[in-house]
């Protein structure tokens, strides 16, 4: 690299992803200033597609892999479909690090051929796109993890020879599942950062809000799908970043408890702290779709490819189970507890937010289930746990325990400097073998305190079991101003505990409804900051989504609760799933 | 603890142990010299007992429950049996830390109470005798983990509230589960040793061979259930510490995979180190008895109270189809395929273990199984996995990560000295998170090469599938004499993978059959030391065991197979089993 620059390097690299994207579906008009023109999902991005195309991209992964099982879709015109939106996607919100539309169409042409021959699909996945982001190898592209001194190598390795041959485990499963992988979605370099921004991209604007971040660090993943350039991806989350795309781009995703999802061979930022584990998790337009990602990733039984998951296959009976609670509160014996977590104790969320707490509560009791400690529908079962601020305490000293030495690293490579937005911060020392096991009994007292905390909820349910799941925002505020991501303590606490939490949309922010509101008793510093940064003319239309978060490894109940309550908000509140 | 020696303390507790002991239960004459007479287990410890107490004490765990639980013998008297005999044995061998048979008594009257009043148990475990490993809290006992500096505080710190009033989460299960708790059994200061010796109890020797040792870090625990002063009890293992105590002192031990059995509010060594976990497993006199213990574990939802315990009930799907494997291969039609692993690529057995190993190949082809790669019976499917020593360095430089702090810290207390025999050298660096974490990576790495190369075995078993076990040596002696345990690989690598394995015992070392061989072609320059330690008449007498190695979280495949095994072994050999 000698004499070239990291911006030098960047914005070649920058270059070769719009040069890898075929002419036909360059845009050529600029694009209205977001001022202009928040939102480009929708009619906007629809004006450059053929109905077809929008049938297509418009369709679920659920759906779509209905219609390629069964022969009534191709291969090859779905993947054309997604690329040409993915293509558009890119141009709108800079959501892409890796474009391989012709690698995908050959792909796409081999299920084809397999279909015709056969008179059967590959997989459960045949012939459905897949968006990765870009911490996921894939053979003949590479992967920067938005670090510019990545580029041309292997996780910063120069002359390593599985660069661009190597293929990480995940990815392996999804080609035998018939996946069609044609994508790499942006990260912010470090992955330490609920924006996506760094000096190959740029940044990843939200499409549902230009003037807001698309989230991070799965930004381009939450972005790309809610252009419905991708129908579902996978994505990490070690502090928040598959939920934070999710909810801000208006989008469903899961953070799996560690041990579900396969990571082996994927690049990682600090990769072997192992305090709190990083997770892989998918996202998706609907609830459903991420249980067919879920599910079918199971099904290549990971446990034998990666050492760190568990042999826990999909199970069916926790899922039926789930249901048939839902029946039983249906028919009129309530037999499903929620409890709210309004806010976490540090900072309250702000009024878009505080509203999609509301429809959810309010739906919960509609459909009459356990919400409310008496039969007077009064004293809402409130999540008091223990203080969230001991363990995003916790949170923060674990992600700065190497002093921050391997992003250091890193970023060294190119000279590049740190994002802003990176929670690592400078200076820190070094921590020792002593104090990491520590800060390991400290975290491992902390969840036993939790659970304790979850089990004692059950001499107030009425159900005779602890609640069944927590309703709570990802985030104070819908989407984000750039820079203005001052607390991630509402997706970290889940990490630390190493929870199940589903992500879904619930509204929008509405400028008319979501007024501020004069207020001076705040629950810490950044409270104050954080409610003074609502602005309702910025953040009108953003996505304003929550979490059910579950206890560990309930990832079964939680996509099954989370697809019913996102489905009975839906119709009641007109706000399309899909 | 001014101007009190460590001596002086250690000396007044061991005397304290003593005095604990009933005064119609004790000795009234020197026993034997071990050199006269080295083993004091059967008709040597049957003489101080009643025939009644005879019968009691030598029936299994699982014999136990099905008397206690259908009201044939009382709680009290199953409990004053355990307690006499167990008296009986630290008398012998030195195998105790706390002995508290007053509040077993009064817990057993409770339980006979109980079952007059409902006619039936108080749970699955009732009035069965359990014993601990001397890293669990009981309330109104000590717990010193063989530290003098431990006495009269709450590991290790003085005024600490917990002090005799908290109890270990495993022991509040058992007591739900009606189990009596009646002693607590000796570990080597430190836990890191393959020995069972320090400055209060001295030195815990082998029942069968008083000349070597019991084993470490359960040793107390082995020792004693091999004298049948307890039917079963707990123990823990981080580098073998179940299944070296168990393997030489001829009972069964599991150490199960991490995340199955409950560690939360046990004492340890370097809390919080999580590189390789020290779990929780059980030890008994049948394989059947390790089940009953597991299984009723796990009735208790540890997961719910255990923040590090996996949400995995007994799977019995699991041990149905494991039966239905062993009955099919019964059949004529081989569907189980095992392979051996002679020796570790780095140290050979002696003559007692290799002669272990070949009993078990020789019953296993004898049952129809797969243990050859062709139909000639020729060419055993021979274990030849990455090498060992990796795995071994990787482990080594695990135990050391923190530099021996915290084992000096705790040895600091009084000023006693580390025992020879304690695996953390001295002036080690202390590593930093950063080395950490690269440390774990290399861990990952090795674990993914293994279990490929398991995969890899579904090539040549012709079952289709890998191997379902493996058959190895758990040290390269039979016991050993003291201060010669030069090699912990045998046990440490299944730690390091996280692996599942069970200890059954085969039969034992005999000095006119297993004589020593002359040996140049050396694996390495331990292998040489360990060869020329071997002594046909010290070791003569001495319990030759093996372990069957399954795959992380195996452990309702490998009990079922270790029972079945051990039986076939132990009908053909005519060595019981019980």
């Amino acid at each position: 690299m000698t004499n070239t620059t990291y911006e030098q390097l960047g914005d070649l690299k920058r270059r070769s992803i719009l040069g890898a994207i075929p002419a036909k579906w360059r845009l050529q008009n600029p694009i209205p200033q977001a001022d202009e023109l928040r939102d480009v999902t929708g009619a906007y991005i629809q004006q450059f597609l053929t109905p077809q195309e929008i049938e297509i991209t418009e369709t679920d992964a659920a759906g779509i892999t209905e219609q390629t099982t069964s022969g009534s879709w191709t291969a090859v015109e779905v993947a054309e479909a997604f690329c040409h939106r993915a293509a558009l996607a890119h141009q709108l919100v800079n959501c892409l690090h890796e474009v391989f539309f012709d690698a995908a169409i050959e792909d796409a042409k081999r299920l084809d051929a397999y279909f015709a021959e056969h008179k059967k699909p590959i997989g459960p996945l045949h012939g459905l796109p897949i968006s990765l982001k870009d911490q996921f190898h894939v053979k003949g592209v590479e992967t920067t993890m938005g670090y510019v001194g990545w580029i041309g190598t292997f996780q910063g390795k120069k002359d390593d020879p599985r660069r661009a041959t190597f293929e990480s485990e995940l990815v392996k499963e999804l080609r035998n599942l018939g996946a069609v992988l044609y994508c790499k979605t942006s990260v912010p370099a470090t992955l330490m950062a609920g924006e996506t921004v760094n000096n190959i991209i740029s940044y990843t604007w939200n499409p549902k809000n230009r003037l807001l971040s698309s989230g991070g660090s799965s930004g381009g993943e939450g972005a790309l799908i809610a252009l419905k350039g991708s129908p579902g991806g996978f994505g990490t989350d070690i502090g928040g970043s598959i939920r934070i795309p999710a909810v801000f781009n208006g989008v469903f995703g899961i953070r799996p408890s560690s041990g579900r999802m396969p990571y082996e061979g994927a690049a990682n930022s600090i990769d072997g702290q192992n305090m709190i584990l990083s997770v892989v998790g998918p996202l998706a337009t609907t609830a459903r779709s991420l249980t067919l990602l879920f599910k079918t990733v199971l099904s290549q039984q990971p446990w034998y490819h990666d050492p760190l998951v568990l042999e826990l296959p999909w199970r069916a009976d926790v899922e039926e189970r789930t249901r048939a609670l839902i029946r039983k509160s249906a028919d009129g014996s309530p037999s499903l507890a929620f409890a709210i977590m309004r806010h976490d104790g540090m900072v309250r969320p702000h009024p878009p937010i505080a509203r999609a707490v509301e429809i959810v509560e309010q739906t919960l009791k509609r459909l009459g289930h356990k919400v409310t400690q008496n039969l007077k529908g009064q004293g809402v079962i409130e999540w008091k746990p223990p203080a969230h601020q001991i363990g995003i305490d916790i949170f923060g000293r674990v992600c700065v325990a190497d002093g921050g030495a391997d992003i250091a690293h890193h970023l060294g490579l190119s000279g590049e400097p740190k994002s802003l937005q990176c929670i690592v911060g400078e200076g820190i020392p070094h921590m020792s073998a002593l104090e990491i096991a520590a800060l390991n009994v400290e975290k491992r007292q902390y969840q036993k305190l939790y659970m304790d905390y979850w089990n004692s909820t059950a001499e107030i349910t009425g159900t005779g079991r602890p609640v069944d799941g927590v309703i709570c925002p990802c985030a104070p505020h819908a989407a984000v101003i750039p820079h203005k991501y001052a607390h991630v303590g509402y997706t970290a606490f889940v990490n630390l505990l190493d929870y199940t939490s589903v992500v879904f949309p619930v509204t929008q922010a509405d400028k008319k409804v979501d007024v501020p509101e004069p207020k001076d008793d705040f629950l810490s510093e950044i409270d104050k900051i954080v409610h003074e940064q609502y602005d309702p003319e910025m953040y009108d239309g953003a996505p304003a989504g929550l979490q059910i978060v579950g206890r560990r490894l309930e990832e079964e109940k939680m996509l099954t609760l989370a697809d019913y309550i996102s489905q009975e908000v839906s119709l009641h509140s007109g706000i399309s799933q899909n």
